[in-house]
C-alpha cells in the first residue's frame, strides 16, 4: 500500500494483547463466473444463454475463507480487482475498516458502467456496490472464526426460515438456436399459469411476482388475473420495470386493485411513482427508484413508494442492508427483498440477513428456480427451498462452503461462453433487430 | 415462564450441533446505586445531592457476565425486574430475541415515569428505554465469549480514542447545608469561565458546552461570549432545555451566531425549532425534540433539527443508536452524543459506541468529571479522559470490569440516601419555594 492509502485507514489499536480476535486478510481472489440462462423477458430484452457473476473468497491468516457474490460485469470485475488488492492486511472484523479501504480504491472511479442489471439500474451508489461482497465475506469469516451464524452477527434470527415468492417470467420455449428448456414458452396468460403451476409444485411458494414490462399493458393485466383465477388465495404481484406511463400505470394498477399485493416500480421516477401512489389504491413497492441512501429522502418527501425491496448487492452489504431495514421501520415503510440471477453465496447471504431483520413484511424474491442445480460454485443441498420457504442455515458463518472444483468449472463456463458484460438488449437486438429500450414504453 | 411468554420467543434453532455459540442467560440482577452528585442548575430545579442509576448485570450458564447501566428511578427499576426475569433462559446472542421479551414484558405498562431525567425529557420510547441496558449487557457478553471489545461487533473501531466536550454547569458552591465542594459557586459569567478552566486544565476538553435554561438569556448570552473571550479557538455551544421562546431563540441565537459551534434544543417543540432554525445561521442540535425513531420523521418533515444528541440510554442501546447513527448520515444531519449523570458502564457503552459509529461528528457529552473518582461500580483506572479524549477499551466486551464490593458500597448509598427518583423541581422548591416550572419560561 502506498503512503496515501495507509493515510486512508481508520486509526485502530494494533495491541495484540488486547485485540484477541483479529482476522488479517492475506488473500482475496476475485473469480468470474457463468451460468445458464433461460431467455427471461424483461422491459430491457431478454436473458443471455449465460448469466455472469464474480465470486469473492477473502482468505486470513488463519486459514479461514469467506465467500462474497456479485455482478459478473467487466468493469465490476476491475473495480473488485483494485479493492480486493486494498484490502490484503485489513481486518476482517472491522468492516467500518472494509468499507474505508473499498471507498479509497474508488477514488478515481469514474463510475461508469458494471451495474450488472442489463441496464435497468444503473443509479446505485458505486460504493455500496462494491462494498457489499467484501462485506459478506468478512462476515462469512468473523461467523466461521467466532462459531455463530451470520444472523446471529446481525442481531439474531427471528424466524428459522425465510419465505420467498416464486418468480414468474414471460419467457421464450428456448435460446433462438436451442433445445427448448424444461419451462418451455410463456408467452400469454395462459403460458404464465401453467409455469405458475411448475413452479408452485415444484418449490411450494406461496405468493407469485410476475416480471411485467414486456408486452402490452392489456396482456399482463390479464395475466394477472388468469393468475388470480388460477390461485384463488395466492398473494399477486407484478412489475413492469418503470415502463408505463402514469397514465397507464394508474389505468392498470386501479383495474388490479382487487387482486395485487403490491404494485412494482409502475414508473420509473419518484415523482412519477408518487404520482401513480396518490390514485391508486394499492402499495407501491420499488427497487428501482429507491436503489441508494440517496434517493431515500427525496422518495420519503414525495410519498412515492410504500414498500422498499432491499438488495444488499447494492445496498452495501448486509450490515447496511439492516440500516435501510431500520429506516423502513422507522418511516413505516414496508419492506422486501429484490433479486437478480445469483447462485448459492448470494442466496445464502439474503437468507441470513432476512433471518436477522424483524421487518421483512412479504415473501423474498429470487431467481433461484431458473438456474440449473448443477450450476453453482457452493457444495450442494445447503439451501433448499420447500414450501416455499428456505431453513436458515445455522452452521458457522454463511452455513455454506465452498466447491473449490466447481469454481474452476464455472469459471471455465465464464471463459468458453465469451460474455464480459451483461447485455439483454443487445442479445434480444441480435434476434429482433427491430427492439428498440424505451422508457416510458407504454 | 408462562406458555403465553414463550410464544411470544421468537422460533430459533436449538439445534446444539450446528448454533455452536450460545449464551444462555441463567441470572439478570437490577442493583439501584447512588452516588454524590453536585448542586448542578438547569432548567427544571437542581441536581439533588445523589444521583441514582440502576445497575444490570446478566450472567449466562457458561459463567460470563455482562453489564449494562441505566436510570434508577423507581419506576424504571419495576420494569427493569419484569424484564429481567422473562430474559432468563434467553440467548445473549440473539439481540432480535432479547429485544422481543422486554416488549413483551412491557406489554400492559401504562408507560408513566421512570425517566430519570428530572422531568425534562419524558417522550421516549418506553420499550427503547428499558431494552437499552439490557442489548449493552448482552454485548458485553457477546464480546467476552466471542474474545472482541464491543467495537467490533458493531462493525469495527474508527478511531482509537473518543472526544468529550467539557460540561459547564451554573452552580451554588455546595448542597444546602453541607460544606463547599471542589468545584465552588458558578453563577455569572466569570463563575463559569473559572470552572472552565478547571475542567480544561484538569480533562484537556478541546470543547464546551453550557448548559443554560438557568438565568435570564441575556446572561447566558454574556456566559458564552465571555467563554469565547478566555477561550478564543475553542468550540462552544449552549443548552437551554427548550425554555426559549421562539423570539427569544432568535434573539439569542443571532447574537450567539458568531460565537457557537452549535445550539441544542433552543426551544421545545419540533416547530419552534424550526422556526428557529429558519432564522438563525447555526446548526441546531436535539435532544429533546428527536428522542425516539416516532420523532424522526416529523422533524425531518419539519426541518427542524441540524444535530441529533443520540444517547442509548433512550435510544434502544448500542445496536439501535448505529441504526439511528444511520438514518443521520442518510439524512445528512449531523450526530452527537447527549449525556445524564452517569457511571462507568454507560461510559464504556458511549465509548465503545462512539468508536464503531464513522458520522459522530462532534465532541460528545459527559457528565464524567461531575461525580467522584471514588464513586463507581466498576474496577477503576479503565477510562480517563487525557486531553479531552478516552481511549476506546480494546478488552474484550466493554473493556471494564465489575467491583463486587463497590456495586454493594453504592447500594447502601442509595439505601442510606433515601431517594426514589430523581426530582430536580421538588428538591428546588424544598430550597426555594417559590420556584416554578414553565416552559417556554423566557
Amino acid at each position: 500500500m502506498s503512503e496515501l492509502e495507509l493515510d486512508l485507514l481508520p486509526t485502530v489499536s494494533n495491541d495484540p494483547a488486547t485485540a484477541t480476535n483479529r482476522c488479517l486478510i492475506t488473500e482475496v481472489s476475485i473469480t468470474p463466473v457463468a451460468f445458464a440462462d433461460p431467455p427471461l423477458l424483461n422491459s430491457v430484452g431478454v436473458h443471455e444463454p449465460f448469466a455472469l457473476r464474480a465470486i469473492v473468497v477473502v482468505r486470513t491468516e488463519d486459514g479461514l475463507y469467506g465467500l462474497g457474490e456479485t455482478y459478473g460485469d467487466e468493469a465490476h470485475l476491475v473495480r473488485l480487482n483494485r479493492a480486493g488488492a486494498l484490502l490484503v492486511g485489513a481486518d476482517a472484523f472491522n468492516l467500518n475498516q472494509v468499507s474505508s479501504l473499498v471507498a479509497a480504491s474508488l477514488a478515481d472511479d469514474a463510475g461508469v458502467g458494471g451495474h450488472g442489471t442489463g441496464g435497468m439500474v444503473t443509479t446505485t451508489s458505486l460504493e455500496d456496490r462494491v462494498l457489499s461482497a467484501f462485506d459478506v465475506a468478512c462476515l462469512d469469516i468473523q461467523g466461521k472464526a467466532l462459531g455463530v451464524p451470520v444472523s446471529t452477527l446481525l442481531g439474531g434470527a427471528v424466524r428459522d426460515e425465510v419465505a420467498f415468492s416464486g418468480y414468474l417470467f414471460y419467457k421464450w420455449a428456448g435460446h433462438p438456436g436451442h433445445a427448448d428448456d424444461s419451462w418451455g414458452a410463456a408467452l400469454d396468460p395462459a403460458g404464465i399459469v401453467a409455469q405458475a403451476r411448475k413452479i408452485v409444485d415444484e418449490y411450494g411458494f406461496t405468493a407469485l411476482k410476475l416480471k411485467g414490462g414486456v408486452f402490452e399493458p392489456e396482456i399482463e393485466a390479464a395475466t394477472i388475473e388468469a393468475l388470480r383465477e388460477a390461485f384463488p388465495d395466492m398473494p399477486l404481484r407484478i412489475d413492469p420495470n418503470g415502463v408505463w406511463t402514469v397514465d397507464t400505470a394508474i389505468k392498470v394498477g386501479q383495474r388490479l386493485e382487487p387482486v395485487l399485493e403490491y404494485l412494482e416500480d409502475p414508473c420509473l421516477s419518484i415523482e412519477d411513482n408518487a404520482a401513480v401512489r396518490a390514485a391508486v389504491k394499492l402499495p407501491i413497492a420499488t427497487n428501482m427508484c429507491v436503489v441508494s441512501f440517496n434517493d431515500v429522502p427525496p422518495a420519503i418527501a414525495a410519498g412515492a413508494v410504500d414498500v422498499v425491496l432491499s438488495d444488499h448487492h447494492f445496498w452495501g452489504g448486509l450490515r447496511r442492508s439492516q440500516t435501510l431495514a431500520g429506516i423502513a421501520e422507522t418511516f413505516k415503510l414496508g419492506l422486501s427483498m429484490h433479486s437478480n440471477s445469483h447462485l448459492g453465496i448470494s442466496f445464502a447471504a439474503m437468507i441470513q440477513l432476512a433471518a436477522a431483520t424483524k421487518n421483512i413484511d412479504y415473501a423474498c424474491d429470487t431467481h433461484w428456480p431458473w438456474k440449473l442445480a448443477s450450476d453453482d460454485v457452493i457444495v450442494p443441498s445447503a439451501l433448499e427451498i420447500r414450501g416455499g420457504s428456505v431453513k436458515v442455515p445455522t452452521a458457522p458463518g454463511l452455513g455454506i462452503e465452498l466447491d473449490e472444483e466447481a469454481l474452476a468449472r464455472m469459471h471455465q463456463q465464464y471463459l468458453d461462453c465469451g460474455l464480459t458484460k451483461r447485455d439483454d438488449t443487445g442479445y434480444m437486438q441480435s434476434i429482433h433487430p427491430e427492439f428498440r429500450l424505451a422508457t416510458p414504453r407504454w
